[in-house]
């Protein structure tokens, strides 16, 4: 079949790329050897589709189609995976809106994959479950999967990530002997940093079976009992269950885990388990606008049932919900993360070779698309952003008046100047 | 017909302080000397209702009914007015959640002070051109009519009005040359800042006759031409029609006569003549949750037309309407509007008598319980705030990465160091 259509195949490509308006010149070679091209050679990039099937399924499944066979190593790309980034962004605002088929295909797997409480336990798993030995090949020491806060782009991974715990802690204003409710707690590198460094006890919550673990061991092999940190292996909609009031709430990177219909629950719970005055400290991926196609391919193979919500999606239940919870504080960080991917992927691919060796060229083809991909959203305004978000509970006349603070060596962090120790990979 | 319904009257409102939860006790004494209390002597304030009609206008229009009858000078106050600024959101909350009747009274007188064209014309003369010398009796020596900015609470409302003008600068960050357009520019001393300590061309809009009028006279007693302050004396939505493309765009507390029908259009009117990347700064009086229901007489007496949008009822037509225009900070800003108000209402109360003077006994009564009532607001959590909210339009990877540049001593107030003097009254 694909030999009967190749002609058609080649020109009907070559018809979309004569349109495009896209400022790198790149071709397409198909697998008959023939080739659709964008501008002139030198090209910034070659894709090579290598099998009829490939190029079948890209343009029945569009960018699931691609993932899917470039994970198969059916499409190779020579040159920059962000540059394909790019590009299929400018083929999907030019080519998918609008497309019925792809939005309705694309809900219905969004809602096979919905965040029940069993459900989101399933999904999360999928992901965080890989191996903690996997993710401490290409993340830093401390082991944050979440945007790390550059004082200067040249600054180490290390010491962007203890920023951002240092931000975050500020922000919150953290009292030595406070309790602090984490939703959502990774391997618990911010839990620790907290403990350790403001004095503050936490109570942090994770469905991942494997971080909990991974948490609760690191926290023993430094002696930090479950006084000071109890890591919950439950949902954080059970969080009142453990905690009937706690001074600080923080939440960083699990909202995009939470759906679009609970975050009106989540607002909620804060307010329920939060005392009056009191803070909270939301970090989340964010979009300039609502969409309901994130990314298909994505949201499938790398982060099921993930949702990025705008601003106004968080905003909006929290102000229908609430009169004593309202917003202090919006920090949008998104160059931030585009630089914490460009650490995460130079680490990732200096460790190519040993994660193919024990995880398979699949893992290593999936998770190099989407850090590029992801790194592509960040960089380039696909409308991709990152917020910190700082709530406050109840009106506060003793708050500070300016954000000194929040730059300002905190007066906390003299407590245990001991700094959480870079760990060898377990 | 008092007499006849005095102990009738007596008996309700006994009633409803009885079930009152209010942490200050009070006594109202009505026209014929009897009174209902709350709590035990000594009393915190005492309320006197002074007249029959009074007490009848309270009891059939509410806040609005109390605030014409204390301007007539039929109800009296021995005591703190933001006492009784408290009681009223007790007795609101209470009692006037669900009237329907009052709703639709005041959306009817709502829409009958639509912001229209002509509408906004109307509204603001009504209160901004009451006279320059009566403003100039209780704000500071710039006049700027907005929220300043405490790096101390004690700070002087003149050092805090300079230091909001500076944040508001710094987060803009204004490059000498710039282009910058004001919607809503008051006496224009935040153009003069601009111009004059950062170097910029700035184009301000105000439909405020005598407001355009003192603020170009002042820059030419100051020797700034109209290529660097251009005041103009138009609509913001005509803004169009004078610039094609500005560097920088600000509207300080302007938003608040917009009107909540068009927000959407605001935001298309600042993606039209913004460049790409540029900054955006909105200052406006918000609220915590929207409600049609703001305060009746305040919108009727002070502020005609004005609406004090939520967070959310900004961003939800930026998001709808923008892929480019986008947040990348917000700053509550609630507290430091008490600090200001309260400078305002010191000055306001020293300058009582020459006021009453001038303009008489009902326009002192009117600016007093205005500014209790709003400091009341601010101070203790009625749900009223203001916000900051610096938006960018365009992805601007050259942008700092921290806010570090909002508090550093910028370098372009170097180029003129000269502050603007203070003036006295003309």
């Amino acid at each position: 079949m694909w030999g009967m259509g190749a002609i058609v195949y080649r020109d009907r490509l070559q018809g979309i790329f004569d349109a495009l308006e896209f400022d790198r010149p790149f071709q397409v070679i198909l697998p008959d050897g023939s080739a659709a091209t964008h501008g002139q050679a030198p090209y910034a990039f070659t894709i090579h589709i290598k099998t009829g099937r490939a190029a079948r399924d890209i343009v029945t499944k569009s960018s699931l189609g691609f993932g899917e066979a470039y994970t198969r190593g059916e499409v190779d790309v020579d040159g920059d995976l962000q540059d394909v980034a790019l590009l299929s962004y400018e083929l999907q605002e030019r080519l998918l809106k609008g497309s019925l088929w792809e939005r309705v295909r694309y809900v219905l797997g969004f809602f096979a994959r919905r965040n029940t409480l069993t459900g989101s336990k399933k999904n999360i798993a999928a992901h965080y479950d890989l191996a903690n030995s996997f993710y401490q090949l290409w993340l830093d020491a401390v082991m944050q999967y979440t945007c790390a806060y550059f004082d200067q782009p040249t600054d180490t991974l290390e010491d962007a990530q203890r920023q951002k715990m240092d931000l975050v802690c500020r922000k919150l204003r953290l009292e030595p002997g406070e309790l602090v409710v984490e939703a959502g707690c990774g391997w618990g590198g911010l839990a620790l940093h907290m403990a350790r460094n403001y004095g503050v006890r936490v109570k942090s919550f994770n469905i991942s079976k494997e971080q909990i673990a991974f948490a609760r061991e690191r926290a023993q092999r430094l002696g930090i009992d479950s006084e000071r940190i109890e890591y919950v292996h439950d949902d954080y909609r059970n969080i009142p269950n453990y905690v009937k009031s706690c001074d600080k709430f923080a939440s960083i990177c699990m909202l995009e885990h939470v759906g679009r219909e609970s975050y009106a629950a989540f607002h909620q719970l804060v307010g329920k388990v939060l005392r009056q005055p009191g803070l909270a400290m939301l970090q989340f991926i964010s979009r300039t606008n609502p969409s309901p196609i994130s990314n298909p391919w994505l949201e499938k193979y790398v982060f099921p049932g993930y949702y990025n919500p705008s601003l106004g999606e968080i905003i909006k239940p929290l102000e229908a919900e609430h009169k004593q919870l309202h917003l202090v504080d919006v920090e949008n960080m998104r160059y931030h993360y585009a630089l914490t991917l460009q650490h995460w992927l130079d680490r990732f691919e200096r460790n190519a070779d040993k994660i193919r060796a024990q995880w398979g060229e699949a893992v290593v083809r999936t998770f190099r698309l989407y850090l590029n991909g992801g790194l592509a959203d960040f960089a380039h305004g696909a409308g991709t952003l990152v917020y910190q978000v700082l709530l406050s509970h109840g009106f506060d006349n003793g708050a500070p008046l300016t954000r000194h603070h929040f730059y300002a060596e905190a007066e906390a962090t003299k407590l245990q100047p001991a700094r959480i120790p870079t760990l060898e990979p377990v």
